[in-house]
């Protein structure tokens, strides 16, 4: 915690928008406690609940306060946070709906931004999370490996990322920790695009992008193959997004720039007849959310730490013709860093 | 739009923190568009966005304006929004800090909270909408019906979870609407809770809370069985919610307040042995988000209207002991309502 606030005070809104750091800072491992807050001092954590999400707070042995309705919400948040001078919020995460109800219940207390600071505490991954997310890498892994297995000529999208889903559930995900992608032909172009009736067609380049949810935590993996017999512009494209990301890897140590990491592999790419088709920045952060906080990324620089846990997914798209991302989760280390996705990287045929 | 308004900005944040309301004024299938605005006018819809999703929404049809970074989306933002005098914003879905870029950007604009005529109006759903929402519900309902077909003694929850999303998917589903639940015996009595490695024993309740995503709408059904015979007690509790939702869903039309609807569920609950287990609302709006705005609460008492997409989820909740919930999506109609997910309400062994 910042030194210089008494409380930091998390909020959640409706779903989608829940506030990330509230099952960070309370490890609830169950419920979505929309509108519930938790409020952490040095002294521990309380959260502040509907009488829906009670039991999902009690069994995780959360200190917790029940309220029947906005308006007893709204007493519970003036008696606590109405005797604290300087109280943290994260903006980054917190509606400004919510907000106003915040700087109602607090009285005179300032409220202090302090998104950066989680933000950078969130990068640097504990123990138990790495433990989570490595679990959700391996769950991922293995379904990557097998995709050939399953995936064949004529498939639909959506079918084909059905089985993908239904073999990280079976290995114990529980769920996919975001809307799997699967992109045939040309929807290869669209980064993040939903899988839909499209079939499966020979000379189709065939891109999967999905990752496990395990105890809140995520992985995010991407790989592309074709259907049938690559086509020498497909090899090419294939080869020059690999030479990068395994550029990207080789750089990634403690105390290197994202911003340098990006820019090797964006020189490979744009050293190529692939020129400008690398349209996002090399990684993210992951961890609770699949674009959890820390970026490999020019536009958002930042030094790499020992500990953190970013994606490296250089892709070239070509409207119209489609496109190639080969994407590998890791963990930063003090002399390079630990791939946690292991999947075969070769342009592989179904 | 609201009359006194110029124009509406919505801003995205990086996810799950979007805006469930850009995705329903610009109408792009694909793209998640972390970072990116719509900027609504009477005469058209403008979306700013990254590279990475501009694929996306040029296929959509939207006009669209490309920004590098930061830097670039402000001087778009700048070069829009400082020509109007009121620029309309969701306070629901914008975080505190696109608030602080949009009030940087807008110069001396005046920023109003439009949130609640925006969820006025997304409320009523237009025959698009339901189109998809109905579609979503069939697709729900089919795999409801043979939940017992592919569910059986012995299975973890995440297995069960793994084969609901998988039939989903093959029946044409993008994904699961939100994270299935498959919660056995005692987890049953946690509304929100995460499947876990947790096998189903003769005599659990199994209860399955799912829905289909499709073309960004989705559906939310929940059925709970009993592995093998049930109890007295088991079968007392299914016919007690059974009854709290028919009672609901009899009362249903145009005109009638949801408070008196969420009455009528809690009134058979608590007239029962089962009194004080009901401990959420009856039911919520659905659409883009399932947890759309709209609900049937006392807490959030609103007329119900032709075109609304609502749950009827009554649930009784015991700790130590299980749950049951039974959930339908129902469209509002001038004299009672359509119900969309059509599977078996009675209690259904496994």
């Amino acid at each position: 915690m910042k030194k210089d606030v008494d409380a930091i005070v998390l909020m959640n809104a409706v779903e989608p928008n829940l506030d990330c750091s509230f099952f960070y800072a309370t490890g609830i491992p169950n419920g979505l406690f929309e509108g519930c807050l938790a409020v952490i001092r040095p002294s521990g954590v309380e959260v502040l609940t509907s009488e829906l999400e009670a039991l999902s707070a009690k069994e995780a042995g959360v200190k917790t306060q029940v309220f029947e309705n906005g308006d007893e919400r709204m007493r519970l948040m003036k008696r606590r946070l109405s005797r604290f001078k300087r109280i943290g919020i994260n903006s980054m995460e917190l509606t400004l709906a919510n907000h106003r109800l915040i700087k109602k219940a607090c009285g005179k207390a300032k409220l202090v931004d302090i998104s950066r600071d989680l933000f950078d505490a969130r990068m640097i991954k504990q123990p138990d999370e790495i433990t989570r997310i490595s679990k959700a890498c391996r769950i991922a892994s293995e379904v990557g490996r097998s995709i050939p297995d399953f995936v064949s000529e004529g498939m639909l999208e959506t079918e084909a990322a059905a089985e993908i889903n239904y073999w990280m559930m079976r290995l114990g995900a529980a769920g996919p920790g975001f809307t799997t992608t699967a992109a045939f032909g040309t929807k290869s172009a669209e980064p993040h695009y939903t899988p839909s009736r499209r079939k499966l067609r020979k000379g189709n380049f065939a891109l999967f992008d999905f990752g496990a949810s395990f105890e809140r935590y995520v992985s995010d993996m991407t790989r592309t193959f074709v259907c049938g017999t690559p086509s020498k512009r497909q090899m090419e494209m294939h080869e020059i997004v690999l030479r990068a990301q395994e550029e990207a890897l080789d750089m990634i140590e403690e105390g290197v720039h994202g911003e340098d990491v990006d820019n090797a592999a964006r020189n490979v790419i744009d050293g190529s007849k692939f020129k400008g088709c690398f349209i996002h920045s090399t990684g993210h952060g992951l961890g609770i959310s699949v674009h959890d906080p820390g970026s490999i990324s020019s536009a958002r620089d930042m030094v790499l730490r020992k500990g953190m846990v970013l994606t490296v997914e250089p892709g070239a798209y070509i409207a119209g013709f489609g496109g190639v991302r080969i994407e590998d989760d890791v963990l930063v280390t003090k002399n390079g860093c630990k791939v946690l996705t292991a999947c075969p990287k070769d342009l592989r045929r179904i």
